[in-house]
């Protein structure tokens, strides 16, 4: 039987407000066993872009990434936020290693060809995202080494193209990469924190957590509405990782990272 | 017998310009045999700084880093000089991982009390340089295992607190006490790197190299105001490595770094 790996994906929004971090570091320390954290940062990134004086674009929640915004990502997610998390950590006595894909090799993508988006107007573009990474492969080996030898890796949403080139990667992405990576190694269990305490059968009612949910209940609620935004991607996502290997995958607040509740995707 | 390592220190002007970078990055992934980079990044960081409206205060050569120059330091040295250097030698097949201070604990610090310092017009003063760590260990244990797997360290000049403070720590500092450590595992070189070809006998005159030098030597040419400003520190730092069990110290210019050319330091 293989050994239990927790990977906790949590946003900008918790990382980049101090008492929800602090709160985050505590939660996350605590967990027994095995695990690593992947974490998001665009707010930060989106706050010291402005006062460079460099205006931050988004299609369909996702952002453009030129030349100068990809310097501030690099800064804000691998120094900033990632340097942050991991002496926050290192005072609870967790071993964490800060890690973007470049470090170790251990994701690899490709620069996102232009790509036709729906907008949200309803109208479709074609878009070019820039230095955004498409993964291509994540080096489970190479992680479940560091995790092997006590490390805790923390992850930053930053890949690269083995050229010398950093780019930028969506934080949900990597987890499920990194997770379905380290399927082969471990008993993976994935969760994916944001502000709400679970997928939402009512958007305004955060007592209306679905608690559990297979594709086709999805592509249902999907289809009446129910489900939407980028609730969507999110679940797709999720239940890619639970194609692919990962054992158990759950949505929920980053207070309740224990994942006793939540929405847990079935496959 | 042990093995060899060498570890190479540049300072942020080689590592800032994109062309020294790119050449610095050849010689370095062409060393045969075990190795460890370690990098400055101040032009960079106070480039951005201005750019924030944060104003850069150096007493004696040092940076006093408040909170907000913390954040910038964070940000250039850990987030974007040092995964530039480790994807830029990730595409020469050299799997780099981008360490500071805080990740996997390997190196700790204490926040610098207020300390007299003598200042460029011969006074004395008390300077409070805020978050500036003074290195307590370096785990060279934990070096040496990332080493033994095969990855090449890339060391920013941040420590930690061991209470979830990123703390700045001068490089060549870092570089020495990192070399140290690691003289228990490994037959170590070090090499700092600068602009110059070596400690010279006439500032002005790049063909003045003196090939090698040994402490009394040091103190005399100081004496008589030969060796002066900021070789003073690195020389000193260099004479500790040397004291401490490092096998062998060499100070010359960072497209040398085979260190067949410059001064060498003799215990």
């Amino acid at each position: 039987m293989k050994e239990t790996l927790n990977i906790i994906k949590v946003g900008g929004g918790v990382v980049e407000n101090p008492a929800s971090l602090h709160m985050l570091l505590c939660q996350f320390a605590a967990m027994p066993g095995r695990k690593a954290l992947v974490h998001g940062g665009g707010r930060s990134a989106t706050a010291i872009a402005a006062k460079l004086g460099i205006e931050s674009r988004m299609v369909g929640g996702r952002r453009i990434t030129d030349q100068e915004m990809l310097r501030v990502v690099t800064m804000v997610y691998g120094g900033l936020v990632n340097k942050g998390i991991v002496a926050g950590l290192q005072a609870k006595g967790i071993s964490a290693i800060g890690l973007t894909g470049a470090d170790g090799d251990i994701i690899r993508s490709h620069i996102r060809p232009p790509k036709r988006v729906k907008m949200d107007d309803g109208s479709e573009q074609t878009v070019d995202f820039g230095f955004v990474g498409d993964v291509d492969c994540v080096d489970g080996q190479q992680l479940a080494r560091l995790i092997e030898g006590g490390t805790v890796p923390v992850i930053a949403p930053l890949t690269h193209d083995g050229e010398g080139h950093i780019l930028n990667t969506n934080a949900d992405t990597i987890a499920g990469a990194v997770a379905t990576a380290l399927a082969a190694h471990y008993d993976v269990t994935l969760t994916f924190c944001f502000e709400k305490p679970g997928v939402l059968r009512d958007a305004n009612d955060d007592n209306s957590v679905i608690p559990d949910i297979n594709e086709d209940e999805f592509q249902q609620l999907k289809a009446q509405g129910i489900i939407a935004g980028g609730m969507i991607p999110k679940l797709e996502n999720a239940f890619l990782s639970i194609h692919r290997g990962v054992t158990q995958v759950v949505i929920t607040r980053a207070d309740n990272i224990d994942g006793t509740r939540g929405t847990t995707i079935r496959a």
